[in-house]
């Protein structure tokens, strides 16, 4: 018979224990950085109805993208982001919820496209949203930013600092208006400007005459890049007051806090719903990972499934995207996480069994945490290399005399020390390490 | 424009914020034992080749069962359970890991068919593992048994007490033997007896006759249900070494300090990979509940993907079967979780927002949990309105005179006592709850 395949699909992440555990640690680090801001964490379903995941009636390009499959007359599929989820959700409970709402995500997400290096088809993605009804303040776009970079900075030791640049939709509206451009073309420039990283500043020049074919509004659209909003202050109300409103954020991230924060205008985010301020942070130490973390403000989250109107700001951290690259390249030292327990108890002869047992339960009631190797009639050699393999403290050895007397022999796993001990002992000194 | 639905897919789970805490609440306990028991978390893929998920190929029957679906020339779907790609991950990974090898997973499962009551199409279990190479302890058994129980323990004040059924695959095989049963009728009467609560006792007398025609094996194989082994000690070798296992197995469960442990031999577990003796939990508190959580010894888990034989023992507890039910039928109190913050930062005006923040700012660094009301326009019955509603403990309102002089007016959001003070006080205060 030939055997099956091993390995986990392309695209899909399989952590051994000791990344695993690093992976756990640092969500769990992030995680209550989140629920300590008083954002309540979801849980929502992987499956949505197709109706939900997109409007495209265009079925063949969708399939590509996503993972979708039918049952009964429902078409369905897995989620690529966590906002399709949300806005179903909020709208759903309006009444059930306060607002603003908090709420935060962590959760894998699905992506069907063939997979790329460092582009997953299921991948963690840590999310948080403010949402309120009919209005929400700016104010809470700070603190999504303040919060993002608290839940960063809780992880610095593995991950270092990090950068936030923003962008402003409003002043990009504000331009396209001032330059007098239609609606095609207003939408058309949008996406190169959304696209300009990745295609170089030869295509994005080519793109913008190919669109507007006006050597003047290009070059003022290219010196937003070059210099910012500079050369646009009192060209219109609009351009002065996205500007202001620029400014007068970047105050209100200082009260917050916020470090390493400067306005990028080339800073755009693809995604349809966003309608304000934008943002993006990088990690200092590690360019190379691109964007770990980016959002905005939307305007009408929900507008889909409610006739509510439902302002918010949310947010993405790209989890696995940072974890997962950083573990592998070799960045994030993994040895704190090498070591899941702090005693093996190993017993020499199945008529110490029972001591061995008592010894195990009284580690565990106490929640010290400990293995035990239950197979008595392995050699000494076969369990004490167990213990170093799992990369144990100490080892709790009993044999007839031990179980005798009512002690442990404990061998410090490190120094290779060896002293008889009482269980009462083994807490003291494992719980004093 | 029809808006679109709000609720989720029939069978897939939804919590309200403080359901989901209680949810993640519970499971963080367990885990925690888990984890302090030398369980490797680990974190696998939900979707999985379609060869992996199963040896048939009846694809017609397989998609009615499962969430498949193909991309490129490769059919995949959504895991059913945690063992299939738990075999596979131990089979790709058995130069990585120490055997006896722990391994728990906490994941979403995935079953596509139509949705019942109490049955979900998305739902977490969660799994324990020990796995040995060529061998391993029945030890291992009673200390999966043990580490079960503890972890339900960890979370009796929302479940109650529990209780554990053993039964034995190989003393009905033994059966089997001495009744001179073909291959084919052993086969079918294990079916029947798998099924044998389902179906109720006419329909199971009449399943035996139809395929034994033998009214003295008929009653032989009935006895076993009404009065365990007892009819058969001394009738073959095979027997008597399967209930001195059994025998043996209640005594080991007991040096574990295993409570309410009985023998069943009507447990039968219809998985098919079983093959040694396997066990059921029930809550005693709610046995409408059914199997909280279930599980057994496998002979070759890996026998699929690899030449080396990985014989193991294995658990999963049903958790959102648990869970899910307690809270939606009341049983579990919901109060403890409805208040997710300790202070609602209150701001009266946006001239003192500036001060507003670095008290949020101040509590957040000091692990307070903390949210913040960033719209100081609203009137002050609003606000206060909302930290009622999200359930603070205080309120810490902001005005002219608090930012003037450095203090906060601390409203105890439960008595409605309200005094002045500093934030170093609120630390002490709100710590010291």
């Amino acid at each position: 018979m030939d055997l099956k395949p091993t390995k986990p699909l392309s695209g899909f992440i399989e952590l051994l224990p000791a990344q695993q555990r690093c992976f756990d640690f640092c969500a769990a680090r992030m995680l209550n950085v989140l629920k300590k801001s008083g954002f309540n964490l979801l849980d929502l379903p992987a499956i949505e109805r197709a109706e939900v995941l997109t409007d495209k009636d265009n079925w063949d390009e969708i399939e590509t993208q996503m993972f979708l499959f039918q049952k009964g007359d429902t078409k369905m599929g897995l989620r690529y982001d966590g906002t399709v989820g949300l806005s179903r959700y909020v709208a759903g409970h309006l009444n059930d919820l306060v607002f603003p709402f908090r709420a935060s995500q962590f959760s894998k997400r699905y992506r069907g496209e063939r997979a790329q290096r460092g582009r997953y088809r299921e991948f963690y993605q840590m999310d948080m949203d403010i949402m309120g009804v009919n209005s929400l303040s700016i104010n809470y776009d700070a603190e999504i930013i303040s919060v993002i970079q608290r839940t960063l900075n809780s992880v610095s030791e593995f991950i270092g600092e990090n950068a936030v640049r923003i962008g402003s939709r409003p002043f990009w509206d504000a331009l396209f208006d001032y330059l007098e451009m239609t609606d095609e073309q207003k939408k058309n420039i949008f996406v190169l400007i959304d696209k300009k990283d990745a295609m170089g500043d030869d295509e994005f020049a080519q793109g913008l005459t190919d669109f507007l074919a006006d050597a003047n509004k290009e070059n003022q659209i290219k010196s937003v890049f070059a210099d910012g909003y500079a050369g646009f202050v009192g060209k219109s109300d609009k351009l002065d007051s996205a500007i202001a409103e620029l400014n007068d954020f970047m105050q209100t991230l200082e009260l917050f806090g916020v470090k390493n924060a400067q306005i990028d205008l080339s800073i755009a985010r693809g995604l349809a719903y966003y309608t304000g301020l934008v943002f993006e942070f990088k990690l200092l130490n590690y360019p190379e990972l691109g964007t770990a973390a980016g959002g905005g403000r939307y305007a009408d989250l929900a507008g889909k499934f409610s006739k509510t109107k439902i302002i918010g700001v949310g947010a993405a951290i790209g989890f696995s995207r940072i974890f997962v690259a950083l573990m592998e390249s070799g960045a994030i030292d993994l040895t704190p996480f090498e070591s899941p327990v702090d005693v093996a108890v190993l017993c020499m002869g199945t008529e110490n069994m029972g001591y061995a047992v008592s010894v195990l339960n009284a580690l565990r009631d106490a929640e010290v945490a400990t293995v035990a190797y239950l197979d008595a009639d392995k050699k000494f050699k076969n369990q004490i290399e167990y213990a170093d393999k799992i990369k144990a403290k100490y080892s709790a050895i009993i044999g007839e005399e031990e179980a005798k007397n009512n002690t442990i022999a404990l061998k410090d796993m490190m120094s290779g020390e060896q002293r008889n001990v009482a269980v009462a002992d083994v807490l003291k000194i494992v719980k004093g390490m």
